[in-house]
């Protein structure tokens, strides 16, 4: 017999170290969501192996796993293993079925699934990270560092450009979305999935020293002064599990930080 | 008195020649929605207009106004002109706003209002729309065509970055979200805004011009059979919106075409 469908367990497969990984995992613990975390890590390969392949041919995390949908159901809406339940991938997908999936966990502001108007907001705001907040700062930390440690070559012209995008999505970021600082987050008093996605997104940036790759978080974040009030507001807002879910990530800076020679490097 | 809900006119300014454009166009017709369409053309600058960016901020189109939504619901929810009313960015959140607006008129499939397993299929399908059809089409098309059309200095690197991720979204469109071609549309048996948006997007691709840009949208799309008989099963499925919201489009490519020498050009 099924357990009751609020305690049933389903299960994210993540990377601590993938930004969209993250404001999932972020989401799941505030909420108190039954969702076991299961590491799957980019570096090592692994959404690339055949078993991870199996349970998502697009090879990315997060990857959310609900085994308590029936077949049937799985078949009409595509994609999947076949062997039933729902293999469901995108954040920004995770995050409204989690909501709906959970609804006496997940108050309204995180995803609105009562007001039709809130909720068209947050999926413009959601939608708006991924073409501007999303677009700018994955490419620049993947061609200034990633595609490195992945023994790929990055181009500067392509982080470049990357940079660009990311500062005028800052300055929208700043201006409309959190409306020069009246508002707390991007879409009112409270946050939503948005604001995790854009602030795990920025984190990121904090793989980028200033003296390895000519940028830094703290040069590219600057100007900026109402994102970084809203994002010191979000970290407290989320509380202990913001702070937890970034642990690995300024792990890894630190080391990187040590591991560096004296002398600068301008590798790319 | 307010006219009955579902014959409430509401406002989409737009351009044909956007991508996200047409396909809220196509959406809203197909559908039979009391959409008004107001051109707003980017090529002439009147997304900077400081008429529009009353109205829209972020400068950018589509953007949709509900002139029957509450000033209070919107103050809460954030952005917008002040004066009551619904201004909402992203095709990815009109869509499903007007699917949830028109529920008599919006069928199931195009956004899953009942079904949250099948909405959650569309929500991934339109996320992996942002980060790989759109981020690489757009990358390409205006690093290669609509920068020198707007006075900018595009990048070829660029447009080899969006060309490669273009590459990669365009495998996994066919492999995927087309299970090989056994699903005739990304989610199902019928089209959802996700279909919309990744067609629309590709459909830019006819700006390229082999001899001026070193690629064609025939060039880019050969190797995939799939996308390409999909493509046409979406251009009947929605005929004739599609073909007409394509027509402006077409006619753009017609000319450039006369206009262009015939000595190659290689200007980028």
């Amino acid at each position: 017999m099924a357990p009751p469908e609020d305690t049933q367990q389903l299960r994210l497969y993540a990377d601590f170290m993938s930004q969209p990984s993250r404001a999932c995992i972020i989401f799941s613990r505030i909420n108190g969501l039954p969702v076991e975390v299961r590491p799957v890590l980019i570096h090592k390969g692994e959404t690339r192996s055949a078993a991870y392949l199996k349970l998502n041919p697009l090879g990315k995390v997060p990857l959310l796993e609900d085994p308590w949908v029936a077949a049937a159901s799985q078949m009409t809406n595509g994609g999947g293993a076949g062997g039933g339940g729902l293999l469901l991938p995108e954040s920004a997908a995770i995050m409204p079925y989690l909501s709906y999936r959970f609804p006496g966990r997940v108050a309204e502001h995180w995803y609105p699934r009562a007001d039709a108007v809130a909720r068209a907001r947050v999926d413009a705001a959601t939608a708006w990270y991924q073409g501007n907040i999303r677009a700018g700062a994955m490419k620049l930390v993947f061609n200034k560092v990633v595609a490195q440690r992945l023994g790929l070559q990055g181009d500067e012209r392509v982080a470049a450009d990357g940079l660009k995008t990311l500062q005028l999505a800052l300055a929208s970021l700043e201006s409309y979305w959190l409306d020069g600082g009246s508002r707390p987050f991007m879409t009112g008093n409270q946050p939503c999935i948005a604001d995790l996605l854009c602030c795990c997104e920025l984190e990121q940036l904090a793989m980028l020293q200033q003296d390895a790759h000519g940028a830094s978080m703290q040069a590219v974040l600057q100007p900026y002064s109402v994102v970084r009030a809203w994002r010191q507001r979000l970290r407290e807002a989320c509380a202990p599990c913001y702070g937890d879910a970034h642990a690995t990530l300024e792990a890894a800076v630190r080391r990187a930080a040590e591991q560096r020679p004296a002398a600068p490097l301008a590798r790319l």
